[in-house]
């Protein structure tokens, strides 16, 4: 159930970044279904099991739910726009959680599930922007993105580790690494940049 | 024989962008093989099978046919430019047909075969568009193209079900969803945009 | 240990690619990573195994190493640039060499276990040029890159034929692909374009 939150979350910032690119209906639907699922798939690919979204029928329907309402709700469609990256942080959160438990699951050693774990969370985002002709934000944006994602799978596997799984735990990863990413978007906690390298 | 056909045509059309965008023909032969066998290896990734592009001689030798049919065939490149569309509306509908035919034999639902099949009718031209640096027709060009796809899937899979299977059955599939999607091209048949949202 | 090899010498030209597109160093590792495992991990997903990637734990550390080797290493980075293409060149030629190898000993075919050393090998840096937003240099470069891979993949599918196999083999594929590219670069080497279009 977290994780069709996850995917909930997900459609509706990839549908509203349809919304911002002028995309229509189907534009944003593929936009919403390729970032709430494309983390999960490659999650899947990986572990090498046909993947969660071609064998569940809410995985699909949800992100047709979120284009839907991102479609009809609202008019003015620039105020809202702040909130796609609080929806894109929670997405972020759930799916590092609930993918890094998958992972240690299926037996990967936790830094490799950490590091699948990530991979689901921010795999959709990456895809989604690279549709959307955009360059990853992953990449670009100087807020700290994939760091809050890695402390949040580093926590979910080193619980997973001590035995504790089970959705209080996987909330906690959720919510710890969702709170670092918007304190990041606030703070403007930055990485550093190689020596010499000024930002322009 | 179809599937090749299918392959045959989208493998013209990668070949006909890679000259569009100026690409010395390994650049054309590379643009023509993903077109060709994109969406059928995601398609068979997301099956868990090795992708019969990896198996088939068929598979890999088409495309270099097809690139050198284009490398070869016209010093007056731009008059055929219209062709482009006609052949990627082709493979599309062969595509979709073939590929939700495959999903179900591997026992997916129709909706999640219908699915994968417009995956691998539209895969091909999206990772095409990605490569040759330009924003995916599927989500930009306001004319229907994932539609058409969706209703051969969608024929496609009810067929299958009422246990009607064989080449005229995936013929018809595919004719309809080529037929829908030239109808689209012509008659500028659209999707709507979101409330609020202007066309630029 | 040749894998870890051209691991390494890829995730340092995609680490320097991130400095030139001044990217923090988050995003340094992300196309490190990408650009070092990338090639890999869709090699293997094709052959339908668990991603190497996600079980070594030297395929997750050495792009680390050489994130950070790069981020400390040169306050004046415009004086290496042209160092990315040799270490480019010489990841090109170990992963061509190490792909098709490993294919081989999965039964393909000669001719696809060469098709997919070329995926493995040029794989990295395409996705490392989607994610830069750049164009795939793969594509536009008139300069040869593929073909290179293409020669070095088929001695190596040829060897292995033959029986031969163990790292001089490996190493000899390799050299040749590498020696090629460097040729290509140095003497200007270029594929030819379809009649009738002119470079720009």
């Amino acid at each position: 159930m977290l994780d069709l939150a996850g995917i909930f979350v997900f459609a509706l910032s990839g549908a509203l970044v349809g919304v911002r690119r002028r995309l229509d209906v189907v534009g944003m639907a593929v936009l919403a279904e390729m970032t709430a699922l494309g983390g999960g798939i490659l999650r899947d690919l990986v572990l090498n099991v046909r993947p969660a979204a071609f064998s569940s029928l809410g995985y699909v329907l949800v992100p047709m739910v979120a284009t839907l309402i991102v479609f009809f709700w609202h008019p003015h469609v620039q105020r809202v726009m702040p909130a796609v990256d609080v929806f894109d942080a929670a997405g972020l959160g759930l799916f590092c959680a609930v993918g890094t438990e998958k992972a240690m699951s299926y037996g990967l050693s936790p830094l490799h599930a950490a590091l699948l774990g990530i991979t689901s969370a921010v795999g959709g985002g990456v895809l989604r922007d690279i549709l959307a002709g955009q360059i990853p934000s992953l990449l670009y944006d100087r807020q700290l993105y994939a760091v809050p994602a890695m402390l949040g799978s580093a926590l979910m596997a080193l619980l997973y580790t001590l035995d504790l799984h089970g959705w209080p735990t996987t909330l906690a990863a959720a919510v710890l690494a969702f709170g670092l990413r918007i304190a990041a978007m606030r703070l403007r906690w930055r990485a550093p940049l190689a020596r010499g390298v000024t930002s322009e």
